[in-house]
């Protein structure tokens, strides 16, 4: 006989997957609907318009994909891109690598230009490479959670706007933490994740794109074999959508009035994004990311009281992910495994270059709440003594006291 | 202000998705862990080795894919096919043009073999075509919902493996409900779903597949950009995985011993197959097979005695969906909007040319219990007297209730 599931308690303060509002885990136990269900399709609506006020934008379709973040970058890309587009993808952190992996797999012919990590792009260089490569998109991330930068974007928008090229943003970690307009920056296509600043578990991909993206996938729309003429099939072979269970023209049919069967819904999961939705609209978009700042300030104050030293470009710092340099002598690996081991507290690591280099901390939807900062820094004040590490002793916790008790602002 | 999420309790019997156990909403509600966490990644060796046994398989790799489960089906074919394979597609209902039109969209050569629908191929039929035609690939489904069927497919497997054939099933709407025997029957790779006969929300599919299958996948790796020679890059572009999210070379390195980083798994939906697989197991693999017969002989006393007719060839039906010839003179789509706007009860039309010609019931897993099977035939008795369909009144609950005090050999 197998056991009943039972999990440790722990405080997440990595960038993704973060801790779930309970109101959320709590819908997850509602018994299901068929997909066809009136009472179902008014949920899938609701979630459209839900997304729609999220990502500020007046666009038809902002609907979620049924898989995690990756899956909905997928999705977008594999709807837009055919064989030989160019397509340009400025890269500043590891989230641009798979922008670009993924762009290859589709038959995109890719260019990459590279910023330093720990910085972001001075848009005019952005383009000045448009100019001279000429793409027709031109791929990129908002918020690298590898290097907690956060890219400016209405400028690069605009001037894609401009040239007549598609701009598609993976905003997976900023969407719910920081703000993301997509009409006013001219983002024709934006993926956003629930695992993030959304406070949903991982499984779903909430994206969305505008008329230009819909009129570009409704020409590569495949018309199934039995309805279609032979020259159909022979005209359509060259442009049509790879990916059946990622082809957004389908999906739009079945998250649009027609409700043409594709997949089933992900029932549970669409009744979490739903709650996530409305706690981060109840809660107002405004005052959300004025939380995410005030906590991270919090935090801040306690990490420097005690003598830790940031990591990145502090003015594209992303307000929900602290970057710490590793102090010398330190071994970050084993901080954060006696983290966990001892605290029960999850901070991450970075990739490639900047693995055993820096530690991250994320402050993201639930999880950026006043008593994990104040537990997360006492923790971490204790292991890196026990690592031999010199640090002013009990100078994070009144740093972040003194912030929390003077700055009264947020009672949250 | 948004309002709470308010669903309407419903009886649920379409052949999915299904009523889904209370105890797997329940563990949706626990809290989540990171996907590295060591409390995590023992859940998700725990899910492989329940899935193994579900599968009734000794194959290293069984393991869900985060998306509905046609998500599964396409991570299978997409992974297995190279463009220019030859695969050999019996149809006998919806749900093999599913197949047809994912090998399509991946390059394959496809020919479908058809059999009327409410049928199933004689195995030796479908042997004699991968002679006649010397596929490379015979994808087939295992239980068709769309008709109610089931092909039986030891002989076609041992035929596929003799001829050094890769034999694909998709067994989304069999596994939990029905035996399914993936060594003894040569199934090189097959895929299953959750919200069908293991009563889990719509979200995940598992699936698995033998050392033939990896060892195919092996060779498809794709080499990233960076640390692959120019040479390499060339050599690997025809035959490379298209996809990125349903790569399985990929996602075999993060659910195996490397945990390689690929998606964030979906971490309240792994909970939720976790015990989804556990109460399957917990009840016995063949007391729940019987289980499903137990109350679809209950259900069809109940429909006989009330004069309906059964669609398809009885001999092939699957015992957990129960076809029924729309009497003449009813609009079946009334009937079914009647069912459930009036008592809560939902069951399902079908597709194509049985649309308006059947009514299917499902009786898969939560759904499948005594109080649903005589909530039904009280509530179909009613609704197609009020369509003026002449029905023997009251026989329906009579014969079932017959059954079930004379049968007693289940408790549920």
């Amino acid at each position: 006989m197998y056991k009943d599931l039972n999990t440790p308690i722990r405080t997440i303060l990595t960038p993704g997957p973060v801790e779930v509002d309970p109101r959320v885990l709590r819908v997850m136990s509602a018994p299901i609907l068929g997909q066809f269900d009136p009472a179902f399709t008014d949920i899938m609506n609701e979630v459209m318009d839900m997304l729609r006020k999220l990502f500020k934008t007046d666009n038809q379709w902002a609907f979620p994909v049924d898989g995690t973040s990756r899956s909905g970058i997928e999705a977008m890309l594999c709807s837009v891109i055919e064989p030989g587009d160019r397509v340009l993808v400025p890269v500043f952190g590891r989230f641009g690598y798979l922008l670009m992996e993924i762009c290859e797999r589709y038959g995109a012919e890719v260019k990459a230009i590279h910023q330093e990590w720990g910085a972001v792009f001075d848009p005019k260089a952005v383009i000045q490479e448009m100019d001279d490569w000429k793409p027709d998109i031109v791929a990129m991330v908002h918020a690298e959670t590898s290097t907690g930068c956060m890219q400016p974007l209405k400028e690069i928008g605009q001037a894609c706007r401009e040239r007549h090229l598609y701009f598609i943003v993976d905003a997976v970690a900023s969407v719910g933490g920081v703000d993301v307009r997509v009409d006013e920056w001219f983002i024709d296509g934006l993926i956003a994740g629930t695992q993030k600043c959304l406070s949903v578990p991982a499984g779903m991909s909430p994206l969305t794109y505008n008329e230009r993206i819909q009129k570009r996938i409704a020409r590569r729309k495949k018309v199934e074999r039995g309805i279609a003429t032979e020259e159909e099939l022979q005209q359509k072979a060259a442009t049509f959508i790879k990916s059946n269970y990622f082809d957004l023209s389908m999906l739009q049919d079945y998250w649009g009035p027609r409700r043409l069967n594709h997949h089933t819904e992900a029932t549970s999961m669409l009744y979490a994004l739903r709650e996530g939705l409305r706690l981060v609209l109840n809660e107002g978009l405004e005052n959300r990311f004025e939380r995410h700042k005030y906590h991270e300030r919090a935090l801040v104050s306690g990490l420097k009281a005690m003598g830790m030293e940031l990591f990145g470009d502090t003015s594209a710092k992303l307000p929900t992910v602290t970057c710490i340099k590793i102090p010398d002598g330190a071994d970050g690996d084993s901080v954060r495994r006696m983290l966990l081991d001892q605290f029960g507290i999850e901070i991450a690591t970075s990739f490639g270059p900047l693995h055993g280099k820096i530690l991250r901390v994320g402050t993201m939807g639930y999880s950026c709440r006043r008593e994990n900062i104040l537990t997360f820094l006492g923790a971490f004040e204790a292991v890196l003594i026990r690592h031999g590490i010199l640090v002013e002793k009990g100078a994070a916790l009144q740093a972040a006291l003194d912030y929390y008790t003077n700055e009264n602002k947020l009672s949250n």
